[in-house]
């Protein structure tokens, strides 16, 4: 195992009519900003649910927030912070909607001349506008962790970061919340989840026998539940588990102390930011091509990955066992309702010369041994068409 | 799964010379009182790394907490924070220095007239000196926790309490320190792991699959490492991730959202208090009478245990799993050099009256369904002669 230091401070409430419970988590003299994405938690009742929970105090809303949030949307709700004197803001969503409310909470609080330096400079965090969660779409695991990704409309560029200053101070995760959701985003979610824990598992041996089993836990957690979420979308423990899982994938505590990958985050962050595909879509594409191209690389833990999690080991080849792994990965993203090869979106070979271009003007050495070049991603898209 | 509400915030150092970063974790203007116990730290230099990491700031020694630390030894540390105005505190060592830590911070703030109501009657703790914590020995999971368990010598009392209160603020984990060991505290360490995660873990269904598959991690983990821990007590990832299984087992996380027994623990205290066995000789003796006297209460679970941990399921009927299961455990206590019967420790029935009439006198109702009376603890031990 690998040395490591982390501490993850967020109050997690879990279960049926937890929103109930908001206003206990939230100072009472609070000016509070809600922010969320378009209609659906209007439609579900959650907006409902969230404004009776918190009754009596001062809240302004901010709807709006996109999938694959804007930078210059955020830039707006850091206005209103300012001008309203919020002091806390409650974010009422998915991924999108919480990563946004990092960044909201950070830049109203920096300090320097431009805050898209944030995300492009990495420049340090001092301060943020304390805020909570009611989580309503599981997949990101940004309900408990202290990363965001923000996309710059302007020019296309999908950027992350971290701060210890963003943790959430509390969560809410209802399952029942997540009934409504259309197949897609169930699917999308299952997929985020899988490759979430994929990046930090699938990488070379590292003796931490805590984490990897952690790691299978959630993706055996996701092979049962994920198919059922889809057939029965009213079975509470099913979303439950879901929801659980997806906490988890991205917590931080199955990724310390062992090798983290992250490049098909990073290669599906470009083809959400040029083309606006799904996140869960990238990363269904993207996966099976690393796997692939870096099979050697990583033979000892996809070979793991196959045995513990897809029960393939007997009477098979070094080569099939990895084969076999990766198609099954495959098969499951199909189960789930969602693509994995490019044509299967309408792009083809100048998707990838894009993408290959854009990578290369970033220089970045991707993978858990840095070697993925932006040569090394065109070869893994290349796989994908 | 149950709802819950949870958060965790230790922050953990983890790994080979983390020691040294001590200075970083406490604040600069500290006044520091160090609680350890006997003189192991001292021989095997974990004291003079502390002192090295501490260098030039102000440091009292407060030496001598028992294994099942003392309340009356307490109270002389909280006569020591009063009069010399210390500040915050640090325990080295294993459980007993941790959780005696843990009452001192409390009861060093307490403003009631009698800290033993801390223990007794549960009151509630408004404040304790905030401390951190260098792990010397994997076992009881308190460097990760808010419980203690605090012995009165006068009337051999064993009682526990908890408090968001007593988290440490960090915990420094490094499984170098623990190659000096005795096998005996590698093994009692090892059982005491084990029945953390079996007192969460075997009671009935609550369809909750991550909390489940963690569980089975840890176990899992123990079964792969405790015995290499014993043949090669230099081996430092056999060592680290026993340190870190010990940690899982019971920092709330696997816990949380699913039913918890804990009979075996409170049976096994008054076997402490009473006769002076080790803990962990205590719950090998205690759980697989409560497993076997419950089982079909159990059952679901025992046999889920027996599948996932133990491979216990071909051809094989429902009685037999269940049985089969608990010989299983009963046999890795005796591989890890833990004797599992009242009579390895020179006890009979004369001690299984002893323990009856005290949880007679307690009234307490034990275990997930609160049915383990003072009767049926007598029933269980009386299957461990």
């Amino acid at each position: 195992m690998e040395n490591f230091e982390f501490s993850n401070p967020v109050k997690i409430l879990f279960g049926k009519g937890q929103i109930a419970n908001l206003k206990n988590e939230i100072p009472d003299e609070s000016r509070i900003l809600l922010i969320y994405g378009g209609g659906s938690i209007k439609a579900n009742g959650v907006y409902d649910q969230v404004k009776e929970a918190l009754a009596g105090l001062f809240v302004i809303d901010f709807s709006g927030i996109e999938p694959n949030p804007h930078y210059e949307t955020c830039l707006q709700a850091v206005n209103i912070i300012h001008s309203q004197n919020i002091n806390f803001i409650l974010a009422v969503g998915g991924g999108s909607v919480i990563d946004a409310t990092k960044f909201i909470s950070a830049a109203a609080c920096y300090k320097g001349a431009d805050s898209w330096d944030i995300l492009e400079k990495h420049t340090s965090i001092a301060e943020a506008v304390p805020f909570g969660t009611v989580l309503t779409l599981p997949a990101t695991g940004s309900e408990m962790n202290s990363g965001a990704v923000i996309t710059r409309a302007s020019d296309k560029n999908k950027l992350a970061f971290a701060s210890e200053k963003v943790y959430p101070k509390f969560s809410i995760l209802d399952p029942s919340v997540t009934f409504s959701l259309p197949a897609k985003q169930i699917g999308n979610g299952v997929v985020d989840t899988f490759v979430h824990v994929v990046e930090q598992y699938v990488t070379y041996p590292a003796n931490a026998l805590i984490q990897d089993y952690f790691a299978e836990s959630v993706l055996k957690t996701l092979l049962l539940e994920g198919p059922k979420a889809l057939q029965a979308p009213h079975d509470y423990d099913v979303r439950a588990n879901l929801m659980w899982a997806s906490t988890w994938a991205l917590n931080g505590w199955i990724g310390i102390g062992v090798p983290n990958d992250w490049a098909t985050h990073g290669i599906g962050h470009e083809l959400t930011a040029f083309y606006g595909l799904d996140h869960g879509q990238t990363l269904a594409i993207v996966l099976p091509g690393v796997l692939r191209v870096l099979k050697e690389q990583k033979a000892e833990k996809i070979i793991r990955l196959g045995e513990q999690v897809f029960g393939i080991y007997n009477n098979l080849s070094h080569d099939e066992r990895i084969e076999y792994t990766i198609q099954a990965i495959e098969s499951f993203f199909e189960e789930m309702g969602v693509k994995t090869h490019l044509s299967d979106y309408g792009l083809g070979a100048d998707a990838v010369e894009a993408i290959y271009e854009r990578l290369k003007s970033r220089g970045w050495k991707l993978g858990e041994k840095r070697n993925i070049t932006a040569d090394l991603a065109k070869e893994i898209l290349l796989t994908r068409l």
